[in-house]
């Protein structure tokens, strides 16, 4: 099952450099039916240090993920708040974190799951948007706050959304790193694995890239018998025996993560990493110098720790998933099975083993998994809209175009009052995250492009007398 | 209860002068959340006669009710299609008429009833666009057949929220008599009886209005004991004994029904009327020339009469609606207590008995009617947004500024690509209804205004070359 691979959002927990007041707000489990009142408490995190007259909410729409895991990771929101005399607020989404609309029972069953939507999620994020404008409403002269949506990766996809489904909720969004076309034959289905190839050969080298490619079948012969797994797995010093197809799944994500995360300094998004995970992840791949299966391993392995062992603590490497981020897969599995449909495959054209996107068999896997089956493919297209910005209004698009999710970005100007904002040497939310000498100036003046958009926006409010 | 005047769109059926297939299309009961995978048969109608070549489909977004009472009054549509190829299609509303998500059960309990409601009822006309252009996508060689969102009354806001909420949907929307400005603070409440004061003091005369006004004491005063009761029932031909509140409430329906489909011609909306109703009633009414209160009864039982035997073929007169009218005021009575929570009262300024719009009373009356309440009076606004159209584009705003309803229309152009189309002598959806020859002007203008807007929305579809 390949929804492992769906899961975009980090969640590893970087150093507390940011402070905020957690908070709650009562809000409808179900915005749109009325068969029962029920609410829940939503979590948000709020810091009011720079707010003031003309100020403005920084809303980040919240990830896939605890929403404390997103904050570390946005950076840029922080430097730029007093500039703005911003408000600024995370929000959780729903049936992730702390915020579960029925506790311990919210994922028992489809029964209770069932109110886990990104049209839910959005509803939530303008109900707590007119609140927190009522809260502070006596903090300044203004009738009604202004709030600039901001999001990375799937929170940059509901803070798109949520301009142009709630046209007036926000003065406009920053959709950093969204990747809101990667619905049913928006984008070819290998965009994703072909970016992260072309990264290793471009960024690595040929080699890293033809080693890679080649790996597959020598992996899967050592794990034909107990001899080759015992080798694999002490060559790799990982914690326990394992299923072939996890440990091939494994090397996907790591490969996805390093391109994704390949940022020019020291970061820890999903995992720490060091600067350019990917040269440095190729630097090694690249001393192997012989045919032999064994010495692929062995250099294989070797490479790994790049990914497993920056801090140079792993004892062994665990290729399941923390307790959290095992969670947190599992609600967002259930988000891409009922409305985030997104078809994702892999050809003879990059360097992973072929996959093909086969509707059925997903969604059969969803049926065995959740108990419920997407309804169809077309779901997210049918809510959200075609490739037709042409009536959005006051959105960045941001992408960095090493990052492979922004082969399901807005990386073209259509139509529509747009901006789209394309970081030539950037990763995954490069400019969401906090400011860096290394950074390229690709990502440097993105963050310029984007203040000076949520400035015009801002003015054109102030300006207006509302 | 206030709710009946809430009622906007008529149950009387006129002569089958349009045909159709009645069909079906299978749609989830729930779009927005995965509690389970239920599905129900919504009703359309359909005439394919003049689909062709670079056509359209005209889509009419269903009101509160029936979806055949429509079709009578939208005689423009039919009148239009054969010069834009068109395919025309009426959804009727979910919850209404036999688009029943739970069959017999629909209405037993919020658990059923609860998924009623107009962004679900969007999503489903999304849905049926989405089939129709597959369905028909084979008599023609474009690859998306462009649709038109049209309506009137409540399907006229169904039709703007359809292009403003799922904007790639339609390429554009008429929106005849739409009050999407009825909610909380939006207008002032006393907007829709200030108009029908109006309409009778202009139209009919000063006397008439000013009758009007000073009767409401006198029928109370009648009613206050049985031989006065019976006074007033022979004298108004009443078929039943009636409480005070029945017949003030009725009073105001008619006079509401007279100003909102006063045209200029013989027609039957809500029921069959002469032309120019308001002033029929106000002749009959300004004979009284007496200032005792029999007389006065006596004239208004005459003048009655215009509203409830112009066939003159009652034989007495039913205050009570009729069954299938019953039904539909009920299930629009759970959706002005859920989500279109519309203030609406009366002030010494108009001929109608003071009334204030009380959200706590409203809210009781709700809890003891469904079994909810209103979750706030905020709910329309927080979903559809607050006066700013500044996103919208390809949306006509179609009032008859004599409406009523009209008081709480968009009848200025503030922003956005929108048109406003004011038709000073108009009625409610007069452009909307069957080319007349007593039509004024200004509803000749709009339909003019109308059929150049859409004919240049297609221009611009087609030469996109989509």
């Amino acid at each position: 099952m390949l929804l492992i691979f769906l899961c975009l959002f980090p969640m590893a927990l970087a150093q507390d450099e940011y402070t905020f007041d957690t908070k709650y707000v009562e809000i409808p489990v179900n915005h749109f039916t009325f068969t029962d009142n029920s609410t829940f408490q939503l979590k948000y995190l709020v810091n009011d240090t720079y707010f003031g007259q003309n100020g403005t909410i920084f809303i980040y729409t919240g990830n896939e993920g605890e929403i404390e895991m997103v904050t570390q990771n946005s950076g840029f929101i922080f430097e730029i708040a007093s500039q703005f005399n911003a408000l600024i607020v995370f929000a959780e989404h729903r049936y992730y974190g702390k915020s579960l609309p029925f506790g311990n029972q919210s994922y028992a069953s489809p029964e209770y799951m069932g109110s886990l939507s990104s049209t839910q999620a959005l509803r939530d994020f303008v109900y707590l948007i007119n609140e927190l404008q009522k809260l502070y409403a006596k903090d300044t002269d203004v009738k009604k706050i202004p709030a600039i949506a901001l999001g990375g990766s799937y929170g940059g996809m509901l803070a798109a959304w949520l301009k142009i489904k709630y046209p007036d909720s926000v003065i406009g969004a920053l959709a950093s790193s969204a990747p809101i076309w990667m619905f049913k034959d928006q984008n070819p289905c290998d965009s994703l694995y072909t970016i992260i190839s072309d990264d290793f050969e471009t960024l690595g080298s040929t080699k890293c890239r033809d080693t890679i490619a080649k790996s597959w079948e020598i992996i899967r012969t050592f794990t034909q018998d107990e001899a080759g797994k015992k080798k694999l797995a002490d060559s790799w010093k990982l914690c326990s025996t394992f299923e072939t197809d996890t440990i091939t799944s494994w090397l996907s994500v790591i490969y996805t993560v390093l391109a994704q995360t390949n940022y020019p300094y020291p970061a820890d998004y999903v995992v720490p990493l060091p600067a350019n995970p990917v040269q440095e992840f190729c630097k090694i791949l690249d001393t192997l110098n012989s045919d032999d299966a064994n010495d692929l391993v062995t250099t294989f392995g070797d490479a790994l720790q790049v990914y497993t062992n920056y801090t140079g603590s792993t004892e062994c490497n665990n290729f399941q998933a923390k307790e959290s981020q095992r969670v947190a897969d599992y609600v967002w599995g259930f988000q891409a099975c009922t409305e985030m449909i997104m078809p994702i495959c892999s050809t003879d054209a990059d360097m992973f083993e072929n996959s093909e996107f086969d509707f059925e068999a997903y969604s059969n896997d969803c049926f065995e998994t959740y108990g419920v089956r997407p309804r169809s493919e077309e779901v997210p297209i049918t809510e959200y809209g075609d490739k037709d910005l042409s009536t959005a209004n006051n959105i960045i698009f941001s992408n960095g175009l090493q990052d492979p999710w922004s082969g399901f970005g807005v990386t073209d100007v259509l139509s529509g009052n747009v901006a789209v904002v394309s970081m030539a040497d950037g990763a995954h939310i490069s400019d969401l995250r906090a400011g860096n000498d290394q950074d390229p100036d690709s990502v440097k003046q993105a963050r310029l492009i984007e203040i000076y958009h949520f400035q015009q926006w801002l003015d054109e409010y102030y300006q207006s007398g509302k």
